[in-house]
């Protein structure tokens, strides 16, 4: 049965192929993102956005270029060679929303599937290459398809409509890089990701981001509480291995009369007016030189790689937060 | 506060703007719908899709010159002036469905927002023009927004999809126009139409439905019967005022045991294998040249109104009807 | 395989069961119905309901007891037997709801299984019992399991707190017969069902159905149009096979001119402040004496069915109407 | 403004109150809870279990008496005082599920508001007290009403479902705690906690769970990752402060080349066939004896806490880990 060129197809069942479903974060005001990461584009609908919104396209651009690691070390040339750029489709109309689905498009300028034609017939160690032969009976080699991180390039647009929105009612969300393997200082971090970089290789790094502004009363007291919300949509970013928030895992250690003042601004599951504050835990990515050189065979592809992505995670934490409090506030 | 040109301000709150939210039909298999009539695009994203359905383009094509009201009489000259192609932005490759979401663009070519201006100031007897001013405080004056017909049209391309994978199992959706005014004769419905038309006013009609090859045991015994689904779908085209199947309105003169038999392909909420029929009502516009000379200034807007919506309308049932069926089947 | 004795297992595949899943309406404000005709008990819980309402509990009783049929003629006697006590579980405390989720339950306390036996070996015509065994691979003989009309009395009770709450925003919700056969007279339709009861057949009947008090605004304009949403709510009531508003089926005879002022209180899918009026058709039940003088042994069984099933449909119209709106208000 | 006598109202604004909404946990296959700490009964509604599931009532049994920490130190003596005795009022008969919705009732037997009459004009520390008042305006005080632990003893009947329908398919979850303070010895744990109990103090742990037999190909790969759910499920459980899986917090030291082949069970958010591992922390509880003493007026109140929530807190991370995996497989 032929199917397409860019399929593989290693799995046993062919007539049992399944949607890669689920697209879409949130209910009030919902998030649907689209695209393969070496296919015509990438996007995204929001639906649920107040009208009257002006957007503020300049930061969209900034954060877009902070995702793409602009300034940064450590970070594949393809993120740097493509500026994205934002086409509107419709619920914006001279700046402002206009309380209809705002639908989104970023084109992909460096698309260059011939660089993945060796992963036709390969599975990384560490990526989903596997797993999504085994679930979904095909695969678009392609960079990765959906599972590329390039995806996250649409949740920072939504992510950025999400932070103005929330910022136009005092609530501010800022991320930043606090550990770079065992440093936590961040004057050294630079170097320490150019060092891994240059012999090839990765390392994790952890993100911690403070939401301020944030009225008493957001979450629901049994299944819905805010830290499972803001949990859920953390632990959905690419590489990331765990969450927590207030006293966390290093709390442990104390007895309840040294920590019962620690809230970590949420208390039973809504929040409780103070300053929110959680952590999030980023793996190094396993396509490394190091890696890669045992199974690929041109150097462009093997260049393809982020020494440290907790670096690029840092935007879509902020992002990722933003949609869970624009459903919520 | 300025908003925005394209905006009217006829309510009294401003800052209260809200979203016109809740685009997406379906949870399996759901469309999310975006695009104004007079702006930059319309479209829509399927998710749920399974890979490996080869997409049938020419058959889309057909079915949105159907919707354009192609070979029919009556019919507004937006209708036919605009072709509307399909651009395909994720999902599809070489022809082939990847099981992600699919994107597709049909951009507003005919977009004439000037024709409009005299909406502005004016509500519509019989449109949406108050109720949106309202509720959200602002409205898209361009040809009615969202609210226009026009949106139907990303409608039938989501049904093609969904006719198409249904297809594949052997379920067939045929919709017709089974009654205009009192006129049940199809042969008789153009020039019925014709006089209408010419007359400036416009007509009613009847869309009968046919779902064949549905196997036994779709639909959910308490809330979600078949039947409700389907009512669902069908109440939400616009123009459409009723809903019935099996023994409908007309079975409450016959006793029980007169019409025991009859199930209308649906029972307990729950489809028994057999052909279900459904009938859905479409009343006349209101926009008719009648109604429009009162209030429109120029003779290009005078024209824009179709003189029997049902005939439209027809595959749009269809395309509803599919939606329902694929994300029950 | 040995399943229970109050199962019967007519199809083939008995591996494969299913659930009767989603037994759950609305979102924001929830009503999740359980229980069996002739099992221990029926009942519900609602998730949504806000804190300091006080319950008119006087209005449930009477409520259930329109639902039971009190005062009216071509009643099945089982709901003349059984009057309907309701426990609360959770949720209200002194009268007044707590905020937090209300559970009831109504036990059963004329369960009689053994007159079912019969329907252990046998599909009654025009009921769900075949397509139950075609999708579930079992079924629950005893008087229907969940198909038996006894689960709208816990549609009654959430329907009357919905109704309660909506009283408190001015809202009214009004329902009553308007046809029986093909009379329209009110007068004569207690006699017109006495009729049909005494040779042992049934007949359908029209019900209206009115709001008033809701304010402009309530309803989505694209696939969540306020018309949509009811017309699922009550395509979900048992025997309903049609719902129309405003113009209706009647309408398609009327010309554009005539009929443009009729808005049937909903425009674009919205609610445009003015009273909204809907109806919709109940079949006749197919359990006729005639019918189960085929099939049944015992005399009790026979005698258990309704005339003109759409008398005691009247308060669960209104309830399923409340259940909307509670979840747009 | 009368309420009740169980409110206490802090709030400004008693006009506008809102309801604890959000009770239900999945789609496919959902929970939904209900019930108050001191009021008549706590109990759920399972809405998707498949028929012909043989109940084991014994293993409900016990995992009752688990979480309510028979044999355990340092244990509320409420929790063992008060066997948890279920009541199934529907979807079960004769030991088999039926495949329609199961409600279940455990009446609260040792319930006594008057020992909470202290907490009308208190807000305890940690405790969701005082946001409770600022989010919906009145408070249930008698002993926490909803935000109250025992809450999760209706998570416990509901997962032990779940957790034989799973084993039906080869899967199985063991949960164990692993750490206490800073002790990873489990036979010490005992003893410590003994000892946080006799000075009235409190202290955290550490909570390991596995999940063997789940085949390749479960969670979805953008927003619905298999880590995503299981971190908002996990999160959901009171006291709960951090979730991570595979190389988790401790991998960010470990270079890429290092920890490559550590997957955790799950690729690209889908399951990859072999076990999956994921830790959870759980802060010490804030209402210890030293707490207590300062706001508390009776000795039976003060003794109501428990010195190590963690300990009992291991049958609800197994519940809500199956909860998670019967909506997904």
């Amino acid at each position: 049965m032929h199917i397409c060129k860019y399929f593989t197809t290693f799995a046993a069942n062919l007539c049992n192929y399944r949607a890669m479903a689920n697209n879409t974060f949130g209910e009030k005001w919902s998030f649907t993102s689209f695209g393969e990461s070496h296919g015509v584009a990438i996007g995204g609908v929001l639906d649920g956005v107040p009208a009257g919104l002006h957007i503020d396209f300049d930061m969209i651009r900034e954060e877009l270029e902070r995702r793409a690691g602009k300034g940064l070390v450590g970070v594949s040339p393809r993120a740097k060679n493509e500026p994205d750029e934002v086409e509107w489709l419709s619920g914006v109309l001279d700046g402002v929303t206009l309380g209809t689905p705002i639908a989104f498009v970023i084109r992909n300028k460096d698309a260059r599937p011939e660089d993945y034609e060796w992963l036709k017939h390969t599975y990384r160690e560490g990526h989903a290459d596997r797993v999504y032969d085994q679930k979904y009976g095909i695969r678009d080699w392609r960079g990765g398809g959906r599972a590329s991180a390039r995806e996250t390039a649409a949740r920072v647009v939504a992510g950025c409509i999400a932070k103005q929105q929330l910022a136009a009612k005092g609530i501010a969300i800022h991320a930043q890089l606090v550990q770079v393997g065992a440093e936590t200082d961040p004057d050294k971090f630079a170097q320490m990701i150019a060092d891994y970089q240059k012999e090839g290789n990765s390392i994790g790094g952890i993100v911690e981001c403070h939401i301020t502004g944030l009225q008493a009363g957001v979450g629901e007291p049994i299944f819905h509480k805010l830290q499972a919300e803001l949990a859920f949509a953390i632990m959905s970013i690419n590489a990331c291995k765990g969450f927590e928030y207030g006293t966390g895992f290093g709390g442990v250690t104390q007895p309840g009369s040294a920590i019962n003042h620690i809230s970590g601004g949420i208390a039973g599951g809504i929040s409780d007016g103070s300053e929110i504050t959680f952590r999030c835990v980023f793996k190094p990515t396993p396509s490394t030189r190091k890696a890669l050189e045992k199974i690929v065979p041109t150097d462009s592809a093997v260049g393809r790689f982020d020494a440290c992505v907790a670096t690029r995670a840092v935007p879509v934490v902020e992002a990722m937060t933003a949609l869970v409090l624009t459903n919520l506030v």
